[in-house]
């Protein structure tokens, strides 16, 4: 273990005075606001997040890739990886995983790292947009969408073979992103290949056991194409009803055209209830994978504020981080990514929302803005290190990680050698 | 008449010959490939599109409107000037009512002057989006998805009247675009505001004619807004789907956000026998209502190229020009929206459609490619003159417009006035 | 006079202590952290933007305009709205007037006035976008780059006219925006468009005063159109530069194609010190002109940060906001944009400059975006709040104007006539 | 040799007739309206396209490669598929050497080929983009733009270097493509890091012989960026502008942001007589290096309207094919590519640009518009055949290269091994 709970301690007792006093004025601000201060400590501390198998090492460009060294070198070393974000962070309570980058070889041997680090297997993720050398036909024109039955029923064993590594770790869904689409128009028979798409999950739907969900996500555009089969929510609604209950469309935030208003998608999702989770990240262009709250906070913040309508929100979504990390350490993204996403929920909690739904009922622009843009501004930090200073994870993870020299260590242990299944 | 048949006859006269040249030597090139050139041209004397009332005069801008002079004064001159429009064009069979611009007060006589000009009535459109000296409350803060229970009753029944009144001049289908919205985050509670709204298009769509349709368009935003009720067509698709068979969606093509795939939108919704109908425009940077074809005429012919995979395609769709034309002579610019369209019409049709069938099931990509082009490249304009001239039109409909010097006698006619709701 | 000195003070009476003690802990914190907080109060105080005499009343749409009532009836009652928008808020000691709809008729009567309420006259603003019914030629095709000459001279002449009254006023800057374009490709010769543009700008440049400036704004389209004559910065940039010293570039922050890195405009001008001003709005799609900040405050925050890293940039500017606000009181939106720009100033003014710059020297990226996420997340509002105290204007100005029910006196005074010249 | 005259002439001779018959009617049509069809014919003829050593194998993505075989494994087969295109197309004269994949061994045996296949040293590219094994500093943080001078350094012998081989071979121009940048706000220091491109351009500059030109490329983000040190053709002028008259612009299709109107910036950088040269592909969404006039053939058309407003361009300018294939035979895409550019050179010479320039002068928005669009619609296949055919290049290059089965006999000559330097 290279944090301990000692060392946590000892990292936050010369924070701990400061805290406290940032906390009780906070605290006296919110409750003068008729806020109750407790219930969102509460909140902040039961929420978690997943933490994507691949999010771990340096994610690499076209042009290369630039090590940082540390990084794990197979499941185990991802496991602990998420284990010491969720000491100091207490939010980081999952993972996710990626078949076949992470196939676990020694189930039992995995679950135990797991319950050790006290993490659960968040949705498990199927992979057909890149072919493995040992596959034997290429997904190059395609998997679930293609033209072929062979190619198709190679790409639905794949998903019903993920499923049965979820099982056995005890994911409860599956994640399906497709790159399927086309690079010119005309190359593909758009009808057609949406049709095929469907038929696919179907069967794979078939196969999902009773208390899973099939979470389908979205994309407008990869590089270089010009369509691709699923690209908007319209698509991953429709066929997730055409499905039935236990299909539900995913959210990645960075899987968006331009100037799309991504908080009302989700509005009209949980509306339908249809939403089935969330990859979080920031980008200001395209889908760029940055750090959470990175370049866009207040949108992630409208996000928050639209989840909330709906009460019991945390318990039906897979949240994810869902980022690439070529020029930072990764761990100390994701710090900055779990902050972000707590503070961000945070907010939304500080609304007053009784206020706001009676401005909104009344059409009260000025006031409404008013409302949102005071918990918006409202700085909740304080609030964030007390859920987890509550769970004994650090009061500010991203010092103690630096303090206690924990890449400097990794490198030690581990080398230089590349992530695997990077 | 400011047309007659005498003077369309005697205005083709000189180009009959150097037209059937080049209709010639177009057909033996087309035959050669394997078309059935006669197929091609019946479908474009049969293919009809409705020029709405509001086309005909000069659109402002918020700075102000230029005169143009001779624009209609009433309904009866709008009837007239498509009528003029589809003599030369025979290509715009049908006139498209904004209803209260264009409440008729003798039913009777307005139906005599449509018959005489060859005209039916397509879809008529409701408003609720601009407030009427006459109504009791404002649409300030919306219509079908107000707050406020009197305001979306007011909204429900003028939709109500308008279908009264379409039914009283043969049209068969409602239009409904919304400009409901807000234009600040918070100021509008998204979930509650599109389930209003549900709930409104279901009384109307309860009271539609048995034989109607219900076309529900979709815009991602008007200026100054920060969302829009029906904000693409994953929602006018959902709306549609829990009103029944007979609600659709309508594409307008002006209405998406940078980058957007529309004919794959075309695909997705004819896949799901959910198109509607069309408000054909074109534009460079938002919803910008200029001449068809006049800034993206590959995009036109893709969305055709799409059509064209359902076999009747024809038959079931509200095809309509929604432009406004602020700087030139609208009924020109009608007359080159009316060109562009059958031209893209005519180049799909020209595709080889069972060898693209082959070259995608093959993944043959460049063949698919050179396929598309090859019908792009086609210079069509033949078969399109040689349709309208067939059904007695115009061989050239811009040069003999010109000739005639219409734009100076309908200036002699009806002066330099306003056009009547514009 | 509406808002006296004591009602101001009494207004605030029930705030001071809550006010003090956040000042305080606010305080303590940021000059823990090394800031000198008596500076950033001091540079809010002296930091001014100016009102454009159009935001006072509300603006329209396409579909209408709702009256809101007791808006200005003159530029005399211009003034004292913003007189009164200063004495709230300390921060809008400046008028910006456009001609014609702003000419004076009594200067020395319109001086006093001003006087009276502590205001200067900022730039003053040309408008050949709109035909007035006095005017000669139309600007249809354009205005300073139109084709005939006498179009041409007409523009520039009213150019110069504008220039007069703002000398006679006390305005040391001209800002032109041209509505100058074409809806069509095809339709304007595009490099002589703007070599014509370039001959007219260089006539009015000859005759600006010594000491003003010349600013030139861009934008990419209006809707409806195929391109602008100046689309850009790098347009803007290539007149001014040719002009000379007195000429420089206006960034209005709605005037930009979708996910333009704005910030970096602002910092390659000030490299070059040609940033000549601002115009300041939100926007979520477009040219919106929604109250500054509501849409993307962290943008906001950015651009600031860009400023500051030039020091003398407060005397420099022409700052100003350019809104419009059909659906809100034009007052309080106002003040919510004035808040959001004192709020962006300050937040960048507690970035830990020193730190950042060593940060991004030794290219730590993390702590980069760290030191500006921190200052970012600070609650400031304390700051601005103070500094508007301290200048005898409103702790809380929003507040302050609901409380007087200035708008009903307004209406009272006014009516619910329109406001003149919008 | 892979193809011979002889096969050439063979291939062609069962197409003569054919031909022959659609160039005379087309001919016949374009006289008629009074354009020389020998003096189109002649600039097709004149008018050649530099292909890069990068594009002549399939490129990836970042979830893999698709072989195709036969790709070149060294520069001297680089040059073989250049010149294999060349007689078939007759308009692939040039190759674009990017150093260091294809540094050349030695020089005069690679000079030969280059005769031996008609070819020519188009501009040199410099590679600051990629770290390689053997550089001492990483390019990681930025290259010419680096906060170490050390690095800056490294990065300007580079381009000395890439200026020496050019040299050696014969080129005349330096292309600079900066990967610089960042991926977070705070990150880089926006002003410093564009002052010191602008030192580092100014060494190599100083270096640059008298006869050679500049080129600097710019482009709005890539993957995971935030901010790009030469995002726009605005910066790039601005340091084109400071370095002199040697210095030009760049233009990639594919690097702007949405909804560019790219040829007004053709229009302008010729007006300042700053545009040096293109880089020419089509994409749907952004950099995607598509083959040219596959998603936007009117585009392509428009910029090639512009440049003929300025009649000596074709010698000024570098012209090049910029894509990537990663699903296509990279050899029929660059034909593909090749002929949309000839097509869109072809239809801008029949725009009557007499008539064009007079209608813009007289603001004849419809007769403009008519005029381009007549221009587009013309079939002009007949001219760019007409042009290979006389240069001894096929009829139907495209057809020739699958009949005559290039692609087989290179995988038979080269395996499967991949191209070099990809």
């Amino acid at each position: 273990m290279l944090i301990t709970a000692s060392s946590i301690q000892e990292g936050n007792a010369s924070y701990e005075k400061l805290h406290q006093r940032k906390l009780d004025a906070l605290s006296e601000d919110l409750e003068r606001q008729g806020l109750e201060v407790e219930n969102i400590i509460k909140a902040l501390q039961a929420f978690q997040v997943a933490i994507p198998s691949w999010a771990l090492g340096r994610g690499g460009t076209r042009f290369g890739r630039f090590q940082i060294g540390g990084e794990p070198r197979n499941l185990e070393e991802k496991l602990m990886d998420v284990g010491l974000l969720h000491q100091l962070t207490q939010t980081a309570g999952a993972i996710s995983l990626h078949i076949p980058w992470d196939i676990p070889e020694d189930i039992v041997a995995i679950q135990q790292i797991a319950q050790n680090n006290h993490l659960v297997f968040d949705a498990v993720n199927s992979n057909t947009f890149q072919d493995q050398s040992t596959q034997e036909h290429s997904y190059q024109y395609g998997s679930l969408s293609h033209t072929k039955e062979a190619v198709r029923t190679q790409a639905i064993e794949h998903n019903l073979e993920v499923i049965k590594y979820g099982e056995a770790l005890g994911s409860k869904a599956l994640t399906v992103w497709l790159a399927d689409g086309s690079n010119f128009p005309g190359q593909q028979n758009l009808r057609k290949a949406l049709d095929r798409t469907q038929h696919s999950l179907e069967t794979i739907y078939q196969s999902l056991p009773q208390d899973w969900q099939l979470l389908i996500e979205y994309k407008p555009y990869e590089p270089n194409f010009y369509s691709m089969v699923i690209p908007d929510w319209g698509t991953s609604f429709l066929l997730a009803n055409q499905l039935g209950d236990k299909a539900k469309t995913l959210v990645d935030l960075g899987h968006h055209l331009p100037n799309t208003n991504i908080e009302q998608i989700v509005a009209t999702l949980t509306w339908q209830q249809k939403l089935g989770g969330f990859h979080f990240n920031d980008s200001s262009y395209g889908d760029d994978d940055l750090s959470v709250g990175s370049a866009k906070p207040y949108q992630l913040f409208l996000i928050f504020n639209e989840l909330l309508e709906d009460w019991d929100f945390s318990q039906a979504l897979a949240w994810m981080i869902d980022a690439s990390h070529n020029i930072k350490d990764p761990l100390e993204d994701l710090i900055q990514s779990l902050e972000a996403i707590q503070i961000a929920f945070a907010k939304a909690q500080v609304i007053d929302r009784k206020a706001l739904h009676e401005a909104q009922e009344n059409n009260e622009t000025t006031l409404a803005q008013e409302l949102l843009q005071d918990a918006f501004l409202t700085d909740v930090r304080p609030l964030v290190a007390e859920a987890r200073r509550r769970e004994k994870g650090a009061i500010y993870p991203l010092k103690l990680y630096q303090d206690l020299k924990i890449r400097e260590k990794l490198i030690q242990q581990r080398g230089f050698h590349q992530a695997s299944g990077l």
